[in-house]
């Protein structure tokens, strides 16, 4: 199988092999090494030098830990959408009685700073921002930093920045601390190349600060808790053992090659993925200023339905791509971060040039 | 190693080999044909006819999923609680609003039914009872049956039975359906024998009813989107693959050994692991009437640090035990749930008898 999704993503037998092995103590010395080292590892990506907290659950329970440490019902927020994710985010802080302000964006565009900025200014000052690095349902990356500048510029003290980063790290560029995110989230089973089930989420002192008056209910998804047992590199519920295995296999070949090595890799193989579409005279729905380098949104053309061709692939050529929706545009998405190589690539295109041929 | 904590439990080798495999579309027919064995399998062992939801989380997301999706801020709950984990649920219910009143019994005794009976029929009618079916902290299985059956001689609606079974389902035997619990809880770390990182929920049609009026916030933990998600075979978010391969592979070993058979098997080694005890001249902590057959909680004489014999276990045999605490006690818990046989208890036995003879 040719797992081309935008996660989960395959997983490298070196890492296969971690996620089977037999379960430990959660309490013990074994576990805590490897916890200790994750979070080690883990500070290297997102670059912070404050808390990363590891915990069991999906991306959006991270997205969830995100707005419910730092938020309190009332609480005025802008949530800044491109995509099905940005909605999601929006959605969740509703959902525990935020005041949330949409403003949302064409699929396949970027959100635009000046935009932003502008929409900050009006109204009564907005306690945070919730947008997303990379919108997984368009292929499309927001430049984080011009965004956390445009928020920043909105007042003293700026709204809380809080960052779906959930397909977007590990793979693509984000300086936590330099840029000023106080909230950064990510899942294991995206560009980490890990099984699902862990979500990662930086927290840094204005979060922390914000915490202690945020009064959004929480208990599984406590960070203050969290924090607590971090300090013996142990979590307050059971953790997700196996998945952590598989993420410590995977960190420590990601740390190996080194960051910047890894950043690299996932532009040329994006940059490779867009061409080889172009190159068959398929189109690409993202903004050609924001593509994508961790998921491709390739558009077939209206003759086509993106269902038929999702099937065959899967049928004749057991190649798994993923879909994806917006008004009109016939389209497929290939995921490519992580454990991908150019030949996965060839692989898809290939496939995809016999069913497109027939 | 001998991990004998009470959860994570030990993995046999065909779960280990099954938790290890690739990663694969949780959007599709592999993924949706392996979700509807686990949740047909699992309805085998809760006894239930309605919905039981499986999602990423430790038990303690399932604990917090019971109560937000049935109860509102301001609900009387009456929390019967026997140790830790009863805390922890009235703790859940508080975060969130509910106004929870406390039946604590004495650590190391079961819940008094005649007295939850007597704490019902005072004041206002509860809106929900929360009680723990096994408290792994010191070795105490509740009387499900009789608890419901006081439960629903309170009045008519009788409050909402919601029931955290996490380290007893698949091992102890609990009627949802007949017995009349709206809501129960497990985990896959416990009897299940498979990795931490799933809950699994229950959700009868009594708490379906409850969930319509619910203002509890959630939207992680909804287990209205999780029954809409489950007519395909789908959860809401991703889920945690590797986790339910495992808990496949050892659902279908359970079911083909057959749910009385795995109650017995318990039964024998819970006995087991007592007799052992009491044969060496040691204590075990749980009221007679109410052992536990998943964990026991053993006493070691006020002359010896359960600290020390619990390092000395692991260092000088490789025998991992579990602590725990109640005042002016040293005890240590041995977890015999899931994947383990007679032989590893013997292995417990042998190791604590060098260790309490040094």
């Amino acid at each position: 199988m040719n797992l081309r999704i935008p996660g989960p993503t395959p997983l490298s037998p070196e890492v296969m092999a971690a996620v089977g092995q037999q379960m430990i103590n959660h309490r013990g010395p074994e576990f805590e090494a490897l916890f200790g080292d994750v979070v080690t590892w883990l500070k290297l990506f997102f670059e912070t030098e404050h808390d990363v907290h590891v915990f069991t659950a999906s991306g959006t329970g991270g997205m969830e830990a995100a707005i419910v440490n730092t938020l309190s019902p009332g609480d005025r927020v802008l949530a800044v959408t491109v995509g099905v994710f940005g909605d999601r985010f929006a959605d969740i802080a509703e959902a525990y009685g935020a005041e949330v302000t949409r403003l949302t964006f064409e699929m396949g565009q970027a959100a635009d700073p000046d935009r932003v900025a502008a929409k900050l200014s009006e109204g009564a000052p907005y306690k945070a921002v919730l947008f997303t690095q990379n919108e997984t349902s368009t292929g499309v990356t927001n430049d984080v930093l011009a965004l956390c500048k445009a928020i920043q510029s909105a007042g003293d003290p700026a709204p809380l920045i809080l960052v779906d980063a959930i397909s977007g790290l590990g793979a693509i560029r984000l300086q936590a601390d330099a840029w000023g995110c106080d909230v950064v989230i990510t899942g294991s089973q995206k560009a980490w190349a890990a099984p699902p089930g862990l979500a990662m989420v930086s927290f840094g002192p204005r979060a922390q600060e914000a915490s202690q008056q945020a009064r959004m209910p929480r208990f599984y998804l406590d960070l203050g808790q969290a924090a607590k047992y971090a300090k013996r590199n142990q979590t307050p519920a059971t953790p997700n053992v196996a998945a952590l295995y598989g993420l410590h296999k995977s960190l420590e070949g990601m740390v190996a090659e080194g960051p910047e090595a890894v950043y690299a890799r996932h532009a040329e193989i994006g940059a490779y993925c867009r061409q080889r579409a172009l190159d068959m005279g398929l189109g690409l729905f993202a903004d050609p200023d924001h593509y994508s380098n961790t998921v491709t949104a390739v558009t077939l053309g209206a003759d086509r339905s993106a269902k038929q061709v999702l099937a065959a692939l899967r049928e004749r050529h057991d190649v798994i791509c993923g879909s994806t929706k917006a008004p009109g545009v016939e389209m497929i998405r290939i995921g490519h971060m992580g454990y991908v190589s150019l030949e996965d690539i060839d692989g898809v295109y290939t496939a995809l040039a016999d069913v497109l041929a027939s």
